[in-house]
């Protein structure tokens, strides 16, 4: 950690890997972060990595980078970064999560994090025994709501907690002409269940913990997708369309699990009911300000009701005064930086880190075994 | 069919067994059909056989009945009698449906039809060899709203239907000190399964068809309950507190399924969401008068729409002329009603008969074996 | 007051005139508040007269009266009829009910009162001078859930009213091609603000007492419509498409009002918002057996909370013994008919009776007034 | 204008005025814009401006401004400095502004424009005379959401426009006891109908144009508030706690207008319906990524359909690429000052500029008068 010249907080050095969709959300995100929140230490936007030369310098310039690089090694070895963002394909994942432990580094990976449950075993292994800071970006739960909801179980207020119906879906694959790519590719960490499904069952142990057994069942609606919008050609697709599962948790909560990204209609539907002996609570990411809470009350005067974010959260106070104004998709991820730069100065750890990703990946992996074998499957099998 | 004196159409004499809540639907919607729907005959109300006399009598006053029976068989066989309808406790509903179908009477039978799958079985047989009509109380499937679902599914306004997704909660057992019932008890068909998650099974196939294959989760959340309200005697209960399922419809539809009794919050939460490769249709029975749908649109252009019951719906139209003015609880009995005349007229059968109710009770069946034994369970055998 | 043969609450004959939906859903009420309601006397459905004989004799049949008129001033003489009820065109009120009036009968009459606000007052001052029971048809205060909001009103759950917010739109008349129909007529009582706007202005002096003072602006936005549908032929119109007010009320609150019978999308919407010094309480009667309500509590956790009709509310658990299963429209009118009797048979008067109806007539020739002359109208001038 | 070194796009530098809630939402607000959306000039924070010096240079550091300023006037006349952005308490708008125009500088300023109409007025007169670009922080405008519905109504998608119904009511002094504050006194543009309702009043007109005549109520519910949380000391109260009105539009609609800061329950309901011949719209800003349309269609197939943000709309695109994951108030605000750039580049003005703020004080007058003397007022004579 370098000393600022010009205050008395530390400064930390970002090295970013990748300027698509998600790179510009993480740069997006350093900057609001700078800008709202409490930090102990200032992030320094020290350099940023694309294979295409010309668009690395672009878009360094166009977010406040000091400079760019065509190799990804590079960015990693720099000693003015002290922070390596992964927002590149999956497969890439590993090489350089793994080159970043080897230099020391801290890693801000995106999820999923690796392509196979081995990769992701030796990603949480290496950073273990490197001691150094990881975390995954599983960014809903960094939203001010989720975390009041789990405030709220944590405090028992919903009593024990007795089942969980959870849902992600989304319609971007809806048509039978949306075409293939390579969230197509098991090789690729591809279909429903990973790129979608996995975010629910993050926050379903970031919620309610283990999760010990699962049934599953899962399948492929369009068994053929054009190669490319428009296209003749078509490519055989095998993996899920849709994911349903049966899950037994270590507390005895029971519950459902779906996963589509053909459920017509629903654009960022990560919702949940989480019910216990004392009340019930829901949640729909499409509108992510809100909470809806019930608690038994007299006869004809109890009912859900709808909490709606406001500054008695931390999270939100820092970006908005006054209830009701809102955040919005990027601040989840500014709050996910915070809850990384704290990581890396000690100050606590929100995760989650590889080796809560890779737990993830594990349940994800019993969830596609269970469906594949068509029985249910115990999480200490995995 | 006797003609009545002062119309042309025929006059069809019902005999109503049971004074309880249901007594009282019936009465009311049997009245109800008879004043705002057409019926191909008109209904007369018989008799009412109570095993307490003195209610039988005073309640067959109140709800306009031509005499009362503390005994009934009397009722069955009374000459004047051409319908049994039967809403007395579960284990009631075979003696007293075996003696109607023996008297060649047509018999109106609240869910679940029976106790055991065996009876379930002899009661639909034996309905069958006597050819006398049957229908069975799952009345939420009578709502316009239900049947307007059915209609654009079966018209393919969906396309192809991809996945189902079925929850029927309530919170009537929400308290550990909520006490024991006969509800309870497996010898009376009890648990949160056959008592509420078997109108959601009706309505599963009402809407898509057969269900093939189910894997299922059930638990009893509290062990205990009190003998009655605030007693300090125990009673240990076996029954289900709530139920999660796996279902594979021979469509090929996938989905998971729901029911439970002590979701808190819950008063009537019969809801489903039913995904095809053309949109998404979703149900919330404590909204009754309502349906949402979404089809794909122009981006940004598309969305879930609220449909509003009004008089498009035959059903409707005969309460109320016109939209937004909202169809009660007991008006969908009114309607299953006059499916029963229908019936009884020789003029189609919209159901669900005894046969449809044994499948019913199958698959519930099929829904206990595979939580029982952990295991996924294909109908053909059972 | 007869008494019955067969019970020992006395019995009250009923005299219809109308046989369109308003006379059926009177035939229904009457039979369903028999049939579910606890009354102090029974109910006969004695006479019905419609001018069309054999349309009047059929319906008598249908809905099961002892005889029929076509005459009704033969009905309001019969001796075996206590009670008159009206639902014919809103001219024909007034002959009707001072004959009724006359002849020392209740009445029941559909709203509005009369044609005219002379008529309105020489009505509620003839029914006091003879001592008769009067009530009138603003059927949706009989809603439970309105009930509830007036309990909650009256016993200071939100403080001093402050403000409110109301509106009766509906869109039956949207189309530019909706034809004339009678209610075109000011001559009839013709008007969004008669039709529609008037049963919110009844529902805002029964939640919320007096109005003082208002002001409004009232406009016809198709000044001619089709003589009936499809015609060529254009009749102009002079009666409102929507008014809009401003309110005071005696008590101090402030508010606004809308109507309109071509606000597109809805169908039932009177809805309102009030709010007090400890907090707010909406409703919208196309959902009606709902109502949300707001206190304020600590930050970040309250919030409107929907409440949902249960048997907590006397009327709706005469009809459902569970929260969730929803009263309709028909069982309003049901509800309505329960008050009527209680107050022929002197157990208290819920209203609203001539004189309360004569109030809101006043209101809303206030209204009418306001916009016409652009100013603001006290009461106490009208 | 100048060059940056390392672009061909010229820069603007940014002098803030003011460190409060709104200085950082300013600041915020430039670093996304400058990173996520298509600016023809890039954003250079030039100076910060606090009259505590102490603290406008920490905010500097922590906002990334070059430099800070305790002395406004040298801010204003700094030649880095090409826009002036003022978020000062509403009666120092005027002589920031001022000296900005008599600067040359553009300006950016929080709304309300100025502390009268006189000063708004001569403002608005001082930059068409000096030929500066001017913009008033209305940002709720740029809601993506409310460009849409602009987008509808100008391409008839509605029809003719019959009837407008707005709010702008919060609860922030929903209690007797909420303090006393300088948005409590009328000669720093307080009161809820300047505070929140001059919002509701741009929206109004941003959408449906000049607002002809309106006719208004406003009261005060607690004439007097402590003097600071907790006190005992009281202060009378003169400005409105709620303001009603009636609004006349140029284009022959009609409609309704509430303005509240004590309606318990709302934090941000900014919300309106606006019908049309063809269709009605309605948006709630406590769901700002929503919106309701309505357009007829066949009998029981039409109803109210909900609208989801998406990139189909531009300035959602540059922060989301896909729809569902909503913009937040911050994002509203970057918006903002996109439009803000856009203009001082010259490619097109979406303002408000300080003529239309002029405007809306105008209106506000006018429905201040029209309150004070119980009369309908001719804008015209404002």
């Amino acid at each position: 950690m370098q000393q600022s010249p010009s205050t008395s907080r530390p400064q930390l050095g970002i090295g970013l890997i990748g300027t698509g969709f998600m790179g510009r959300a993480h740069a997006l995100a350093f900057g609001s972060a700078n800008a709202a929140l409490e930090l102990p230490a200032r992030i320094h936007l020290a350099a940023l990595a694309d294979a295409d030369s010309a668009r690395a310098e672009q878009c360094a310039q166009a977010w406040g980078f000091d400079r760019s690089h065509a190799d990804w090694q590079q960015l990693v070895e720099d000693p003015r970064v002290q922070i390596v963002a992964i927002t590149t394909p999956n497969h890439l994942h590993f090489p350089m999560a793994m080159a970043a432990i080897a230099a020391g580094k801290a890693v801000y990976c995106e999820k999923p994090l690796a392509v196979s449950l081995a990769q992701a075993d030796e990603m949480q292994r290496s950073a273990k025994a490197a001691g150094v800071v990881t975390q995954v970006g599983y960014n809903y739960q960094h939203n001010p709501m989720i975390g009041l909801a789990r405030e709220m179980i944590e405090a028992g207020e919903l009593g024990d907690i007795v089942s969980f119906q959870g849902e992600f879906s989304e319609d971007f694959m809806g048509s039978a002409t949306s075409p293939w790519s390579w969230r197509c590719e098991a090789a690729h960490a591809g279909g429903a269940l990973a790129d979608l499904g996995s975010h629910l069952l993050a926050m379903a142990r970031y919620l309610l913990g283990d999760i010990e057994a699962v049934c599953a069942d899962a399948n492929t609606v369009h068994s053929q997708r054009p190669a490319s919008p428009g296209s003749n050609e078509m490519r055989a697709i095998a993996v899920d369309d849709q994911t349903h599962a049966l899950l037994r948790f270590a507390s005895g909560a029971r519950g459902t699990f779906s996963s589509s990204w053909l459920k017509h209609g629903y654009k960022n539907h990560l919702s949940f009911e989480i019910s216990g002996t004392q009340g019930t609570l829901t949640y729909d990411q499409e509108r992510l300000n809100e909470l809806r809470i019930y608690r038994p009350g007299a006869p004809g005067r109890d009912g859900f009701q709808r909490l709606l974010a406001g500054p008695a959260q931390p999270g939100y106070a820092a970006f908005c005064p006054a209830p009701g104004h809102q955040l919005g998709y990027n601040e989840l991820k500014a709050l996910e930086v915070q809850a990384l730069i704290l990581a890396v100065c000690g100050q606590g750890s929100r995760g989650p880190d590889f080796e809560e990703a890779w737990q993830i990946e594990r349940l994800a992996t019993a969830i596609r075994l269970a469906a594949h074998e068509q029985r249910w499957v115990a999480l200490d099998d995995i």
